[in-house]
């Protein structure tokens, strides 16, 4: 795949498409356990893991920087599209690094929005998705939630390409703003309504179809049970649930990063 | 939970109805990628990892150590129902054992089938699974395919439970067959065809309704497409191959470890 083709708006909505089945999915993997707060508490569990001031993690810190580590030595940080939650920590290459095609400015690589990602997840997106209580499945949980924090990221982070995309479609009216620092022109610009409420629409259906219990009898039970997409009864999570996370929390993210991506699409970095 | 509900025959389908379903999604994310064969091959890559003989290690053996790594040292592994596949390297605990309700019998914790899995999974079921050649995505192959093996041992490895309930049930003629060990007469009396061909129903329902691209306009696309389980068009995999690899590759060992563990299930072991 060459730079080009990363950046056509068919191979784009592909890719977002298919991330987004990822994270739902993850989500509902995710609900299965109680809340579990123990996990996100420094302190609360023994995890040999400590911030620079000596206080101990997280069980989540832990295993996200544990999850770091090894991907960081297997070069998965040197992609366009991956981005670590702890930066400053990534290990020295295992293997040699990979020529990834990279339609990119360069000030791409200098937005890293994870630590408000992490905030927002744990914080606003976990205690409406999950249960309260603990059923001490930390490992699970913990493990379900590096795997739906990697996924939200690369989400997010997607916003580079679709807002270098966009750029290129119409070069003289976003340089205009561009060179205004104009941020609320830019968020107008990118934004539609319609299809933001597709994609609403498209997450709730996911999450209905994922969420449901699946028997050995489904074509002649399930198509009934499709067509109320609020039914919350033998679903693991409402659809509308999800639909309503994702639109509340996860795509302002998606558009924070187009602009912010934007607003700096013209700067002349060192590289 | 205690040990008496874990036994219970509703609590035990429900676990691995549940289980089911994160095997087939994660088998369909990692068919999303290609075979990419240097993930597998020992010194295919340059990963910081080494046989005891000094030869390199695959990069998915790697990336299955660091994440045993990881989850052995907050006691992953001391529940009864994870195995790990190179336990003989499982690192000291770094927060305390946790006291899991366990009903097995002792010798369930000398049952490990997992070298078996890996084999069967990289050499069978994969190959099957994917479509052949390199797209250079082997930190993501790899990466679903640590989930794919935790989750596929696990549920294989649940057999345990199956198999003490089961003997809890009819002890009188579990324990004839376990005194004569007559492996070929504990399976016969293991094996329901109704219900196997179920769960093969099942699975394959599951892969064609994960599998599908679901849009925005689902309720009334969905149910035509879903009538024909055999179709190709528009989903990820295949459903009938799923259903087929589940039926092949993996079935077979739940019944495994199910004849492995009653053969030992009276043995006098010292804890």
């Amino acid at each position: 795949m060459d730079a080009s083709d990363r950046l056509s708006l068919d191979n784009i909505r592909a890719s977002l498409i298919r991330q987004e089945d990822s994270i739902i999915f993850g989500l509902i993997e995710r609900a299965q356990y109680k809340m579990n707060d123990a996990v996100y508490a420094p302190g609360a569990t023994e995890v040999p893991c400590y911030q620079p001031d000596g206080t101990q993690a997280s069980m989540l810190e832990f295993m996200l920087r544990e999850s770091e580590q090894m991907g960081g030595r297997i070069r998965r940080y040197t992609s366009p599209d991956e981005h670590a939650f702890f930066p400053e920590s990534l290990p020295t290459l295992a293997i040699a690094p990979m020529a990834y095609p990279n339609p990119l400015a360069p000030a791409a690589e200098t937005i890293n929005i994870n630590a408000r990602i992490m905030d927002m997840y744990v914080n606003n997106l976990l205690p409406a998705l999950c249960r309260p209580g603990d059923d001490f499945n930390w490992g699970s949980a913990g493990l379900a939630d590096v795997q739906c924090l990697q996924n939200i990221s690369r989400r997010i982070h997607y916003g580079k390409f679709v807002a270098e995309s966009k750029f290129q479609a119409r070069p003289e009216e976003f340089t205009q703003l561009i060179e205004a620092q104009d941020a609320e022109g830019l968020m107008a610009l990118l934004t539609y309504k319609a299809v933001e409420d597709r994609v609403v629409r498209r997450v709730t259906n996911k999450a209905a179809t994922y969420g449901r219990d699946i028997s050995e009898d489904l074509p002649s039970e399930f198509p009934a049970g499709l067509v109320d997409r609020n039914a919350e009864e033998s679903l693991k999570v409402a659809p509308k649930k999800i639909g309503e996370l994702y639109e509340k929390w996860i795509m302002p993210m998606t558009k924070d990063v187009q602009v912010e991506y934007l607003l700096r699409r013209l700067d002349h970095v060192e590289r």
